[in-house]
């Protein structure tokens, strides 16, 4: 069998050698892992392409991000821009594909700027018009123009119909005027807004002929291009420290009466003519399309990875990690030998394979519909905004609650920003918020659920108001919902593993998590099993048998299934996750170059000095 | 009946005015919030004491914390000395008492260093002798030295037993010889360490005579009162960006055959006399009184006030967010007005209130028993360890997952660290860690426990190997452990209840809350319930409706049980939380102060100018 590459991260001065603790478990291998490695990249010459991006990337010293736990806001933003920029220059120079751009981006762990830029383009091409697609792409693509997308506000995030920016048809010059009338219709989050985008798709009301026509998109200049001061009547500015992406400018715009040309409407579904009519050409669901394109994309490129890393990070840890006897008499034992540790780390590795395949048959769904919808045909559009829909706010809810225990077991190095966890935990946290918060979003699938209905249906029949009653079962749909995405997710994963039939190893060891995977969903959720005699009380107890007996064999492949993710060290950067385990080694080197120690004692002169001298004189 | 003071928060430039929305939510009191405030207080002395000194920290520009959220570590650091080198001085002048200058602790919303000092009295005063006591706390308590306490290592955490650093006993000069063997011996983690301690009270296996005794503690000067710097043999730092503190100089520390005198180890239980012969004059035990002691006092000033801020800010939020509509016809709702967000907040909310009555109850078992232990009477030590070990551990837990939940339920502006709920999770987090670990300390809980050891002897019986059999039933004693703790929390609440019959309104306010409480521990677990046959399948349905009954009763009275812990805006630091209810205004205006919109943007020149420029020349 092949061994996976071995690539130790640059710049540290101590001895390479693998720690024996880690090297001991890839000895025996009981599948393939660079095979394995293959089928998650979606083919052998993928894992190529990557790895030889991956190592333009990692080669090149503007494209370190060596000191980022180190950096002010104002300097994390300087350096993605620096990045994005230096991207922008290998592309033009490389010639690189669509692909080779998205892997230079993971290559970077997502930490660059712009990428708003790209669902401004993909806004544009869902709501866009032909003509208006010719005039604005180009734009795009060459960097003439810097776009971000502009939907929530300070008031409002979801709920599309409560957003308050205004643009008012003036038939007088065929212009639309877009104001911001009070302060909750401040455009609020949009990312590259705060100091870098020059222009905005801004969703806002549409009024003509007097009428409200609900919310439509308008390309609004927000920028000069010669300066990049604001536009007049412009008020925009960054929203200031956030959890994380400090390297991103998330942004806040005002609008003070900004006039845009008719032209500046995103008219594939809906027009104004000149004299201000009103032209209907799509569903009122059309405008939601943008957003569940994106949030596909998130679910393999944004949300997954920081699960994925983190199972990295924590299972490689805790075999050199050692603490206390299992007997008297042995060694202290590795923590993943014991079943505590196991029943953390486990049950989200498992899941970093569960969402990996529901994510990818989502995406062959999605791609299947696509065109239909462009076509004015929305037949599919219900069940894939539901599909993408639950599935973004169950992977999101899990890979959050995933990555903060992986966090946690590695007790109090978990805490520190050199293990590289709060800043994967924290970055995985926003994604229960972006593309719709996610309570929200499981409400809608339940919509669609038909066996939550039936209390709702009771309550209504006793005589209450069928709103009334909505609102007093939601946290009843809510189960129902997230149980059904759950049930999903561990389908697709099942069905995937059949289609492996010539790859019996794998195969085998896959299915296992795949169990895990199941058996967690039904012991986590055991009162509803029992409660509806799903279950025997006794079935459960085997239930927890056949989980607990799993977690010896998975042990014993559990590294080998985290190097199958196959993340450089750079992609990790983290001081407990590193190929080659030196992890107390690499903690103490990278502490040395924290600007707490590199720089002076700012308090020693002003307050550590009289302080210890205050009583003296006293005494 | 009386009403709170109206505390608004200083600095802001808009209308005063109490938001409309929240303004009605204090209208109709259905219980005197003050007299709870004083309950909380613990009497209502005590609740005019806090505020006194409130007020003094609140009204000295020195003391302004107003800028937190846009400093770099260094600043950070500098900032917390600066107060705390100030509230020394206030302690000096005005003569606080010990209550006092928790009050300013407490007021400053623990944003001060030279915290382990204190810890380090603690233990000096556990574990000294009387003559060690009368030497070192004089020094310690006008701070002619700043002292740490240095147990942690980079390889070991809360297994004692596992501390690799060695004090070795040289007869020849009646001194230890401290020296720090590996790497992975590094003291690592100590709070004050990194920049501020003079001396540090060091963990170390003591070696007398060949033999090696066990942990042992030593006081080691470690810079030069002179000048701050590293004494000889001394190698000492900062450990570089974690999730939070950052104003808390956790430090490393390694020591190279560092001889300090024999009257340096803390003999209360143990001696060396000065030929080596080594004296044992406590159990085992008595090594984890300083522990025991810390952990008590970090329930109630530490972890507890964390989700009571959260839940202030979160829920006060939720009555000036509106979002959606629960019928067509009405206004957009208050977002607290949905069943799926009474589910998120209440049971944190009545979490904040069993936790007080919890920590309260074991403060006075504690304080019972204290002065027996100093006595060298043991007998009370088990009770008063597993006690303090598993609260802590589940306050820990529930109030990381609370506060976690507040911050989410505030949706996409939880997220900014300007509502002051990001800070919150993450200083709550580390309690999972400090003062030991939450399984380890769980699992310390289940060896009392009776009911889980049936599943330990059946597995022994049959065959295997006991420490086998514990590692393999873990998973279940862990279970027993939390379920033990919950049931403690509510029994004190209840009890702590009882108290209040001259209270009838309060009793009644509280009672819900206690019961909610109550039935969230059983739904959550609602399949141990029904697998062991506590309940039936429709006494669960009981459960559950009851349970959502009662959110409609907490719903009325939520926004004062949230006044009543009576937080400053200063304390909160919270643009989403503060008394008034001018959310909007508040994230505004404090955006605009954030470095990232004060100073100009470094990537314009540099990257967005070129870049909008680059394919000009090639198109």
């Amino acid at each position: 069998m092949s061994s996976p590459v071995h690539r130790v991260s640059l710049g540290d001065t101590w001895s390479r050698q693998v720690h024996p603790d880690i090297d001991s478990e890839r000895h025996a291998q009981s599948f393939d892992v660079e095979r394995l490695t293959n089928i998650l990249d979606g083919g052998a010459q993928n894992t190529a392409c990557r790895r030889r991006v991956e190592s333009i990337i990692h080669s090149d010293p503007e494209f370190s991000g060596q000191d980022n736990y180190f950096m002010t806001q104002n300097e994390r933003y300087e350096a993605a821009m620096r990045k994005t920029f230096h991207t922008q220059m290998l592309i033009q120079r490389l010639g690189w594909s669509e692909k080779e751009s998205v892997y230079a981006h993971r290559a970077l762990s997502g930490d660059t700027v712009l990428g708003v830029h790209k669902i401004f383009l993909k806004a544009l091409r869902s709501l866009g018009s032909e003509e208006q697609i010719a005039k604005w792409e180009p734009l795009c693509k060459t960097y003439q123009i810097i776009a971000t997308y502009a939907q929530t506000e300070l008031g409002h995030g979801t709920y599309l119909q409560g957003l308050e920016t205004e643009a008012t048809y003036d038939p007088a010059t065929q212009e639309f005027v877009i104001h911001s009338p009070t302060i909750t219709a401040t455009k609020w989050w949009p990312g590259d807004l705060g100091r870098s985008a020059t222009h905005a798709l801004v969703l806002a009301q549409l009024i003509c002929s007097g009428a409200r026509r609900g919310m439509h998109g308008f390309i609004v200049p927000i920028r000069s291009l010669q300066d990049h001061t604001p536009l007049p009547g412009i008020t925009v500015g960054d929203i200031g420290p956030k959890m994380n992406f400090d390297q991103l400018d998330n942004g806040f715009l005002r609008l003070d009466h900004v006039r845009v040309p008719r032209e500046n409407m995103l008219n594939r579904f809906a027009q104004v003519l000149p004299d201000g009519t009103y032209i209907k050409l799509g569903t009122e669901q059309s405008n939601y399309l943008s957003m569940v394109v994106t949030r596909v994309e998130i679910l393999l490129g944004e949300i997954l990875p920081h699960l994925q890393k983190a199972c990295v990070v924590a299972v490689r840890y805790s075999v050199i990690r050692r603490q206390s006897r299992l007997r008297p008499s042995d060694p202290e034992a590795k923590i993943l030998d014991y079943q505590t540790q196991q029943h953390k780390l486990f049950p989200p590795l498992a899941m970093s394979y569960a969402f990996h395949f529901l994510a990818v048959s989502i995406l062959e769904f999605f791609q299947r519909s696509y065109s239909a919808i462009l076509d004015r045909d929305f037949s599919l559009l219900p069940e894939l905004h539901a599909l993408s829909t639950g599935a973004k706010a169950m992977m999101a809810d899990f890979c959050i609650q995933g990555a903060e225990m992986c966090r946690r077991a590695c007790g109090g190095h978990g805490y520190s920003k050199l293990s590289g966890l709060p800043s994967l935990v924290t970055r995985v946290s926003a994604s229960s918020i972006y593309e719709g918060e996610n309570t929200v979003l499981y409400l809608q699938v339940a919509r669609l659920i038909k066996d939550s209905v039936h209390q709702l249906q009771t309550l209504t029949q006793s005589g209450a108001d069928q709103h009334e009653a909505w609102n007093q079962t939601t946290v009843i749909h809510l189960q129902a919902a997230k149980a059904h995405c759950y049930y999903t997710s561990v389908k697709s994963f099942s069905d995937a593993l059949q289609k492996l039939e010539d790859e019996p190893a794998i195969q085998q060891v896959l299915k296992r998590l795949c169990h895990l995977h199941a058996l967690h969903g039904i012991l986590t959720n055991s009162g509803d099993f029992l409660h509806d005699g799903f279950l025997s009380g006794a079935q459960v107890d085997m239930v927890r048998t056949a989980y607990l007996d799993l977690f010896l064999l998975i042990r014993k492949d559990a590294i080998l299934l985290t190097d199958a993710f196959d993340f450089t060290d750079q992609c990790l950067h983290s001081a407990l996750g590193c190929y080659d385990g030196n992890v107390y080694e690499r903690l103490f080197q990278w502490a040395q170059k924290s600007p707490t120690n590199t720089q002076g004692n700012p308090a020693y002169e002003k307050y550590i000095r009289p302080l210890l001298q205050s009583w003296r004189s006293k005494l």
